[in-house]
């Protein structure tokens, strides 16, 4: 999971293809963590968070990936874990992929 | 899928509790077309879109969607669609929530 947010090819090239990694374009991270990404809204209206993980596991975690991204010699910036904050950002592209660890594991059957 | 979305209790009350929909707090919506989310990155580290539906059937749903939620008589913008645009927002939160057409339709097993 790590190593594909590493070198996942999602930055253009001089021809408009995604082609090149982070460390391609000497791209620095922002991490946040984000329990609400596990909301399960099958149900009803509310979201639940049931499945998402305990705060100290979830923590530990987090800390883990801070820790591999910034040993691979990225630079990371860090949310606060657990605070309500305003993430202020220009979104270019836009471009939003969701990694998924679970969906990682089985390879696709192309 | 359109109905979770303007039914959905994500926002929260004065108890800080996820309990108000978009139509309790008077809320617009912001509906940003974003064929990237269908990226599998499972193999390599180059991301492929061939799940992405062709663009002509993609901004077909993409507007029947803009006009359903404006029937409803929610304040809709609109990003342009198939264009590369920058989307500056304060995320507050943060909070993100993926709901997938697919996954809605099958009931939890809880």
């Amino acid at each position: 999971m790590i190593k594909k947010l590493l070198n996942l090819r999602i930055f253009t090239d001089e021809n408009y293809k995604m082609n090149l990694s982070l460390k391609d374009v000497n791209g620095e991270l922002l991490l946040v963590s984000q329990f609400t990404l596990y909301a399960n809204c099958r149900d009803g209206n509310r979201p639940d968070f049931i499945r998402a993980a305990k705060p100290e596991k979830a923590e530990e975690l987090y800390l883990y990936i801070v820790d591999k991204c910034k040993e691979s010699g990225t630079k990371v910036e860090t949310g606060v874990f657990r605070e309500h904050m305003k993430v202020s950002l220009l979104n270019e592209g836009p471009i939003t992929i969701i990694l998924d660890s679970e969906d990682l594991k089985k390879k696709s059957n192309k």
